[in-house]
């Protein structure tokens, strides 16, 4: 009657008493009195657990002005054991079946004007701690933490690198599995497989999109045998044990190509996808970059069959901000780390993506993944 | 990129439209105008498919009155396609980024006056929902939807007594990995196996809490090396391809147990455990199951070492309605399935927990687990 809660390596407490300080002054700036934490990426960013997230309520408690406190189930303490909470100055509150937690919030916290809950907070909790902390506004704290989680520090930056290492030597051996006759997972569970093998806690998503299903960008996989001639979109990533993730596609043609149509629109994908990498520097927006990709696509014909924005931040989620889409004027910064991912999509037959993770440097990019970028064809 | 989604069998679109009926009757019922439902368990029970939680809004909103819709991102619509949409008579809404998804809803909507968010709903939709929807009282489709998911149809019972007894299959084959000089990862490792090779699809959770580490209910495993003589909670279970999950606790000691007071603690706690299980009836509330566990351990004085309730409901969730704890009046009517699991924690030393699935039948109680409830004593 529990959930496997991730042990893995955490940052030192010092490192993590200074995001909790960060935090504390960003809830401050953005005048909110307190931000409540779920279980989950949020809460394992500021003390190095992320614990589980069940119907019981946990919370980190971050007051702008104050001790913060885990509020954590009695039961459920025990895996948080390894939270240096001592060195971090965190208080824990546990309380057993029958306590209200909620009203151990609102006493904790008195009548505040503003309270911001994480953004994965279940509805559950988020009413009841409406409910219980009536006098505040109720906001997300996404805001106030992707300020701190959207900059990478050089420790999470190193694994990311790390992650983009691992997935690229998978990427090597998708010619070990990928081939006419074999199902799309049976090729996946190889791949799920070599995932795990080359590093990763486990295989978060794994993609294996041929022929039509390559234009469903979010196809996983099916029992769609491959044949000779499919363009096959291969899409995979998942945590290491620091907890950064993944997250790097290449396209694959099982022998030559079907369709007489995909050399000339995978060059024109190509260009756009290293437009936008290119375009990646501080203090150019999000959009731009979106907009590098885009307008080549469109330029082209495409617009129509480039369906998603090009990219999503990753780090201890797999997606999480910036997102590099049109809107997004957020001027990009150093340490900022995010999927640089344009994809045309040609309903009914086949489809194509390239995705590279890339962080911005001082002055400009680096990418962390660094397979070839051709489409790769396989002997079939 | 993507999550892997669920693709388990669904039950026929008759059922599910049954259900869909169902719960339009009980928002009415609950002078709800509409149930917005997001991805996971309770989406899952009404249109056969759990679908992915994402930053993008996907929900299936549920008017009282008028035709239910399924809004999801153009990109994650392909991950609904075995949804038989028609047949449920559900529309489906598909958008793409850049447009207000809230605001799609709102647009559905009209001007509502309350509106349930289904339990697990992220903040970061409710709180937009909560400002598209200006005019409505926002409050939680869990009530609504449990009135629903707590009553299991045959169906469902079959699926919870295939889980029982497969989950009873691992149990019987522990002895063959629980010895002295592995680690609980080690033998957790074994389990989480057998438990797919049993015919899950995943192990979802595989607590092996040796010696002191016994005595924490939500420990799940360490690398504490197994010592003759420790007592050993071994709590496992998951889903089963249909989606419903096992999870059954048995107590093993490796020789004989080095501490003196097992043998009289847990054979206060085996007729704890069964004498809630005996108390099983329709009509009977909640909290007197719970009593009956309890009453029997704190008159031996075990009171305050049994710090959780005594069970709680389970079916396309491990941890859902009904919760058999001390203040829920809820009176027990046939199909409902809910866990029976007292547990006495010595701390520092060792712990037990007992725990079967059973199910409220016409006239009495059906447990799906029947594996021996004594301590099992293994050669060490």
């Amino acid at each position: 009657m529990s959930r496997r809660s991730l042990h893995t390596p955490a940052p030192d407490a010092a490192a993590l008493r200074a995001r909790l300080d960060r935090a504390r002054a960003a809830a401050a700036a953005a005048d909110t009195d307190a931000l409540l934490i779920a279980p989950g990426s949020d809460l394992r960013y500021l003390i190095g657990q992320a614990g589980g997230s069940f119907e019981r309520l946990t919370t980190l408690v971050v007051p702008a002005d104050g001790t913060p406190a885990l509020v954590v189930p009695k039961l459920e303490a025990p895996g948080y054991a390894d939270v240096p909470a001592e060195e971090l100055g965190v208080e824990l509150l546990t309380w057993v079946d029958g306590d209200d937690p909620y009203q151990l919030v609102a006493d904790r916290l008195g009548k505040p004007g503003r309270v911001a809950v994480s953004d994965f907070t279940p509805a559950l909790h988020v009413l009841a701690l409406r409910a219980a902390l009536a006098t505040a506004e109720q906001t997300l704290a996404g805001p106030v933490v992707r300020e701190l989680r959207m900059r990478k520090d050089a420790a999470e930056i190193a694994s990311l690198r790390d992650a983009g290492a691992a997935i690229d030597r998978v990427h090597a051996r998708v010619h070990e599995w990928l081939r006419p006759g074999r199902t799309e997972a049976e090729v996946g569970a190889d791949i799920a497989a070599a995932i795990v093998e080359e590093g990763h806690v486990q295989a978060d998503f794994v993609i294996v999109g041929s022929g039509p299903n390559g234009a469903s960008p979010h196809h996983d996989v099916s029992d769609r045998v491959i044949e000779k001639g499919d363009v096959v979109v291969v899409d995979i990533g998942g945590p290491l044990p620091a907890g950064y993730n993944s997250d790097s596609t290449r396209t694959y043609a099982v022998g030559t190509p079907r369709d007489a149509d995909v050399a000339e629109t995978y060059a024109v994908l190509q260009r756009a996808q290293a437009a936008a990498v290119a375009a990646v520097e501080p203090g150019v927006t999000a959009e731009a970059v979106d907009a590098a990709a885009r307008d080549i696509i469109a330029e082209a014909g495409f617009g129509e069959y480039f369906i998603h924005r090009t990219g999503h931040g990753i780090g201890l989620d797999v997606h999480e901000e910036p997102y590099i889409i049109a809107g997004n004027a957020l001027p990009l910064e150093p340490g900022m780390a995010f999927s640089v991912e344009p994809g045309i999509y040609q309903p009914g037959r086949w489809g194509a993506r390239i995705e590279d993770i890339v962080i911005v440097t001082d002055s400009g990019v680096e990418s962390v993944n660094n397979q070839p970028h051709d489409l790769v064809v396989l002997d079939a």
